[in-house]
């Protein structure tokens, strides 16, 4: 991506602001307040568009709203897509590299919050918080008496899949629980003290729950699948934060309602909004509408990240938060 | 607590089990398997009961059942009362210094229980973890589309009211989410490094959630009141995993009811098991059955506990967690 065009040192040569064409699916709101003094952000439906959307250089993507091919034919000029999510599966790569568009991802904004939400699901199937607020709130507790155990959190052992931004804090969490960590990764990390295993399903054998946080790809769609399902076991409990596609979903109904599987947390799923209506009936699954990593400081960070992308941008600057294109496979 | 009775160094005289009163509520029943190689349990329903409650030398307590002075005057040679929960606010322990009754607590059988689950309780009141999976439970996520932010857990102010054994393991755990932590107790702790402060007030002032985990007694009933609310602030987070007493409840549901508070995860209630029912509608709560010590291996742990204390305490070695009543107010 070294050959991409230079932009001007200046933010914009004639002192307005730079135009940013905000790409989104209606579903995902622009964030209030945004950043209007940075840039001048233009939507298809406004009246000045025709005149900006050949010229203007950046994108702004909301959520994960799908940018391909077709959209990029709109923006002659365009030279850095700019995301807002953490994951960069919604963006066609390949055909940014063609393009020699940069793109950046949120980078780190919402590790925190994605690493909290993990732990914080773990522990919900794991001692059955949200089952036993429900039997407490139907009324159950003086009627049926003691709530059926759930399991210990502390000192169990933990695979994590995926140790970027998220599972790295994730595993900082687990540490303080008295968590043995154990992980997968493209490649063993160095100077990382839990254990690596290169085959999921290894990781699966050792483990007590997995924690799925690895980046959606090719390589990693259905990475969870009947197999790392059988290695983990009747009592393992596998948390999805990363994307539904990560776990082969019809297997993982199949395994859960068969009680070969301990638990779920699932925050993410293959078709959403859908959900399999076969998991609502289930006391060890915990269901969350996609929102691990949503929370009103983390759209403050986002924002921040997301300005400072634009601002290295037009000051030609290293950006920020700026995924590896060369890496695509 | 040293002039109590000598036992004799060996286990019993005659070569037969040392005979256990098992004291309990029906509701609490004894778990298996029990250590019988170690002591004859004997229950009040048992044909040789007559026989050994003259002569017997200890008592073990089942759960939090009462145990009161009218009880003890059963008992005349008791010497020993092993408890079996975190808290000893069932046992009538002036009535047991008064009689030269030595008791012990489950010790710290169940901190690590206690602590994991005091933070699964804030991340789900903050994160509206159970409240999200009633949302997709209800089929809403694909009618109503997202569910509304909850409140980022890391790096907040928690301010944790007494810093025992739980306590402290909150602490640990909550430094891992990069929270500042504070804490209240009847003195300040050497070598923590958290700030203390005196009064409950000025820790509610200065943090966004309170982890109530301290001994329920005459001093600790409704710490948490009206005015340390009133402190805490419209977005405080109220835990309790300590005893219900702790906390005035009847303010509690007003503030919580008004607006007046951010939320609130409570396992315990002052009159359990019945919960207020105004608490039934409101998704900033996460509701749970006296349960945050409560897993299959905190159970094992506490049995261990009770069998080195009463092993100890046939073998004249000092108790393992034995309450110091000395200290009575």
């Amino acid at each position: 991506m070294d050959d991409h065009q230079q932009p001007p040192s200046t933010m914009t040569s004639d002192n307005t602001l730079p135009i940013a064409i905000i790409h989104r699916l209606p579903r995902f709101k622009l964030p209030s307040p945004w950043a209007k003094d940075i840039f001048n952000p233009i939507e298809p439906s406004d009246p000045l568009y025709p005149i900006h959307r050949p010229s203007a250089r950046i994108i702004i993507i909301i959520g994960p709203s799908p940018l391909k091919s077709e959209h990029l034919d709109h923006y002659p000029s365009v030279e850095c897509v700019f995301g807002t999510s953490a994951g960069v599966d919604h963006i066609d790569l390949a055909e940014c590299r063609r393009r020699n568009i940069r793109v950046t991802s949120a980078g780190s904004a919402f590790s925190e919050d994605g690493a909290d939400y993990a732990i914080g699901l773990l522990m919900d199937v794991l001692r059955r918080v949200s089952a036993a607020d429900r039997f407490v709130r139907a009324g159950l507790w003086p009627v049926k008496g003691d709530y059926p155990l759930g399991n210990k959190f502390g000192g169990k052992r933990v695979g994590i899949v995926g140790l970027g931004n998220i599972g790295t804090l994730v595993a900082k969490r687990l540490e303080a629980f008295g968590c043995t960590i154990a992980y997968t990764s493209r490649t063993k990390k160095s100077q990382v003290p839990y254990a690596f295993y290169p085959s999921v399903i290894d990781l699966a054998t050792t483990s007590d729950s997995l924690i799925v946080c690895c980046a959606l790809s090719d390589r990693t769609h259905h990475i969870i699948n009947r197999d790392v399902m059988t290695a983990l076991g009747k009592k393992g409990v596998i948390v999805n934060i990363g994307r539904g596609a990560l776990v082969d979903e019809k297997e993982l109904v199949k395994f859960l309602v068969g009680g070969e599987l301990g638990g779920a947390g699932l925050d993410v799923f293959e078709n959403e909004p859908e959900v399999p209506k076969e998991l609502f009936v289930l006391d060890n699954v915990v269901l969350s509408p996609h929102k691990a990593i949503l929370t009103p400081e983390s759209f403050d960070n986002v924002r921040d990240v997301v300005m400072a992308n634009v601002m290295a941008f037009f000051s030609n600057k290293p950006l920020v938060s700026e995924i590896d294109l060369s890496d695509l496979s």
